[in-house]
């Protein structure tokens, strides 16, 4: 895509159709500036196929409100809206509609409360929740859903790396394998929920962080093409980033030509003064070559470098290679917990298309309008309860326990406030007869969720550093109990509805013959 | 992202950092400007778990091109490579390598060529082609194949959903949830392998097509919540767009209200002498409701209007729908031709993520390097011979047999040329047993794949429009055998190298002491 026509198709007509059918609707029956909000949230947690992530991380927030503040309807998007044709061949669009898109078309109007990046969330639990005259904030379902419910799912899929992980460090390489431009996003959010740093220069650039990666085996491959030989390739690599030596051995052969060929040339570096790094296996049994690799470097005196893995890691194949170093190492009269602790993880493919799971069901809903100066709830009904929305104007709280750990959250109406109740009925969102009571002294804290992100168009929020944002999911998750943490059948953690919320539900429901 | 940093991150910087560690490392050693060439091919069609293709259709050339003629180091990337540190401390890019990069830093250099937009395309064939200086060509890596892979992978997907749904519409309604702007090359891939049209309003317009859509939940939510009906909101919507009336009818109940109403809306449409087009499904068991909602459309005297069903259809949801129309449509007195005949498909999530296989493994490998005036064939050996890549200069040919279809795919050596040889042996690209002996007589036509598509930087090849991409397609998918068209077991097609190419490829794994 030529940069004009990308910046066409990344404005304000980053949309569907359909939303601008219905804004010239909504126009014509003169309820276009009537006041409306839209909750936007999942109705479930991301089912990999074989395992299941028992929360999400919330991710995607800064990125959405930088579009939402740059983009309008240009003259060149009005024009092409106005050479739309109906099935008769008359103008789609039509000029009064237009002239309002171009006077009127942008968000500086709406207003957004959202859950911070960086944050665990949970299904059903409002992440945003737009506010603002019905036609904008229609327009802005498609975009608003396209930007946070993608990285939430890889923020989301990171945190399960991480998780497997431990205090490893975690790389992200997914660029190749990303959709196209949205492979930045996916970085970003990988950074977020758990991934250390990324080999995506240009992204590592606009974060502030520095990329890493060494090289390919195109390297090794341009020197023996040239007649010389992988250590000829790995002495000129040493030469060239001497304090920075990490080395890709398995493009011959991992164990008779890459490592020892690596220590040939970390002996090298060490006796000009030089620590070398590490080694990077990228094929073949992964576990096995670290202990045999270890076990070489040991014996060379190289216990301190590191271990680099790549090729299709995600959380289920770096847990099975941990399980297969501690049940082998010991055969090699090797300490597991050592090889396992030397081990960085470079994840691209499976972190970056979540794989298992490609996408995150973030819907966008209607939940109430304003009709003469009140406040209407709105629903949207479906076959199954759990489909059912939560109508009206909403608050969302989490409620820690005793020992400061996070026991549920909690969905209210807006003019709620849990904290000023003695006690508090938690009701399931769809199940009549599922509830419980807590007590204050039962809690140590209950914290609202949602920030007030954007007043009128205008930001009215500090956005946090990648590092703040960081710091937030490690905090969130640490208060999570381990059962919710688990990377395969965890506990489902409880969002729950307050009594008064529940019952405004219920109220539409049999209004609607439900 | 804000659009300056966009600008740099996804400008030249789009790429892994190890690509410009080697960069360096080529410049030092003085081999950087030595001609290289790189193959991009994939090793195996997308498995989708359950099922897998027998194709891939060929995608994102354009895109790519047009990246490459826009991009290079401007000065605030060079400034960000300068403040790149060791772990000593010492400048990571030095300034010789930073003033290189800055006058040559470019693909003014890069010869391609490719095989053409739209085409079917085979494991382990050239899709594309590099040549050029080995540091740029090496940089051209990872944007090469973050562009040509994602297209690749949706533009595949599409045509098996274009597949299973015959002469039907089939609609693209991703955006929501593709990868953050990725979902445009998303969009414009499942143009070319088999959507008819999309509901992206901006990509619509860059590609000159009619975006499609006409309403959500949302709308007639909206009347609900004003105390008015979904009666009420049909009507608008019947008032606001009389010839274009598409209605969804699953808000409330949607063989109890949704069908009834848009028949009576359809009915004052008709009075007035519009044409109705149709309903949209997007709940519950879509076959059973479109066998329903025909019946009831059909005694309404609306045989002719059409039935849009969404809600994440993939090949298999609506190969599923086929199937259960003609088991049930008898039942209902209904003729189940005449329903599925009467559908359109709306295809989102599982097209534009390729759900089941989220990423195309395509590859980017070094097979010859000049020096001294002489190409020195390179490969890639592996543990396993089905990685082992193919070297050295190459063409790539299709074949087609007496009834006019294309029965393999021959990679050969560039100075080979088939066309001029009395037989043609095809050998298995990996296994030393297996080839067989084509004879012209039984050939009809030997067509070269691969187009010359940039010469020096310079672009010498027609951009074909979608549309003739499309045509491409069709024509293409018209001469495979139908085993290889199948969606599921599909026959696996030949793809085979010359004995030339074998000799070569065996001489280097000999040489390497394989």
């Amino acid at each position: 895509m030529n940069p004009a026509n990308q910046r066409t198709a990344e404005g304000i007509l980053f949309t569907d159709q359909y939303q601008l059918s219905m804004a010239q609707l909504y126009f014509r029956q003169g309820i276009h500036e009537q006041m409306a909000q839209f909750d936007h949230f999942y109705r479930r947690n991301p089912n990999y196929g074989l395992h299941e992530a028992g929360y999400c991380i919330s991710a995607g927030l800064e990125w959405l409100v930088n579009w939402m503040q740059e983009v309008y309807f240009h003259p060149e998007d009005l024009a092409y809206l106005r050479s739309q044709r109906t099935r008769s061949g008359a103008q789609m669009f039509d000029e009064d509609f237009l002239a309002y898109l171009g006077e009127y078309g942008n968000f500086s109007q709406i207003s957004l409360h959202a859950i911070p990046e960086g944050r665990v969330v949970h299904p059903n639990v409002p992440l945003s929740i737009v506010r603002g005259p019905l036609l904008m904030a229609q327009i802005l379902e498609t975009p608003l859903l396209n930007q946070l419910n993608y990285q939430t799912l890889i923020a989301t899929k990171a945190a399960r790396i991480r998780e497997v992980s431990r205090a490893a460090l975690v790389l992200e390489f997914g660029l190749r394998r990303g959709q196209e431009r949205g492979a930045n996003a996916g970085t970003r959010a990988a950074l977020i929920g758990g991934a250390d740093f990324t080999s995506n220069v240009g992204l590592s650039h606009v974060l502030g962080y520095p990329p890493k990666g060494t090289h390919a085996h195109a390297m090794v491959q341009v020197f023996l093409a040239m007649g010389h030989s992988e250590l000829d390739a790995f002495r000129a690599y040493a030469e060239c980033y001497p304090d920075d030596c990490l080395l890709l051995v398995d493009t011959v052969n991992t164990l008779e030509s890459g490592v020892p060929n690596a220590i040939r040339v970390f002996e090298e570096l060490r006796a000009q003064g030089h620590t070398p790094v590490g080694i990077r296996l990228d094929s073949g049994d992964l576990a096995y070559l670290a202990v045999q690799a270890a076990h070489m470097l040991d014996a060379a005196g190289f216990a301190q470098t590191s271990i680099v893995l790549s090729n299709d890691l995600d959380e289920l194949s770096i847990w099975q290679i941990q399980s297969q170093i501690v049940d082998e190492a010991h055969r090699h009269a090797m300490d597991a917990d050592a090889v396992i602790k030397r081990l960085i993880y470079g994840v691209g493919t499976r972190l970056v298309t979540s794989h298992g799971e490609g996408a995150l069901g973030g819907v966008y809903k209607l939940v109430a309008l304003q009709k003469d100066q009140v406040w209407h709830p709105a629903i949207k009904i479906a076959d199954s309860p759990n489909k059912m929305t939560n109508p009206g104007l909403k608050q969302a709280w989490r409620l820690y326990d005793q020992r400061g750990q996070a026991t549920a959250d909690l969905i209210t109406l807006e003019d709620e406030d849990p904290r000023q109740q003695p006690q508090i009925t938690l009701r399931h969102h769809s199940d009549h007869s599922r509830h419980r009571t807590l007590h204050q002294h039962e809690l140590t804290w209950i914290e609202p969720l949602l920030v007030e992100v954007l007043r009128n168009g205008q930001l009215v929020y500090d956005l946090p550093s990648l590092d703040a944002m960081r710091q937030t999911r490690i905090a969130d998750v640490d208060r999570l109990d381990t059962g919710v943490r688990r990377i395969m059948n965890p506990h489902i953690y409880h969002v729950s509805l307050s009594p008064a919320l529940w019952d405004l539900k219920q109220e539409l429901l049999q209004a609607m013959g439900k």
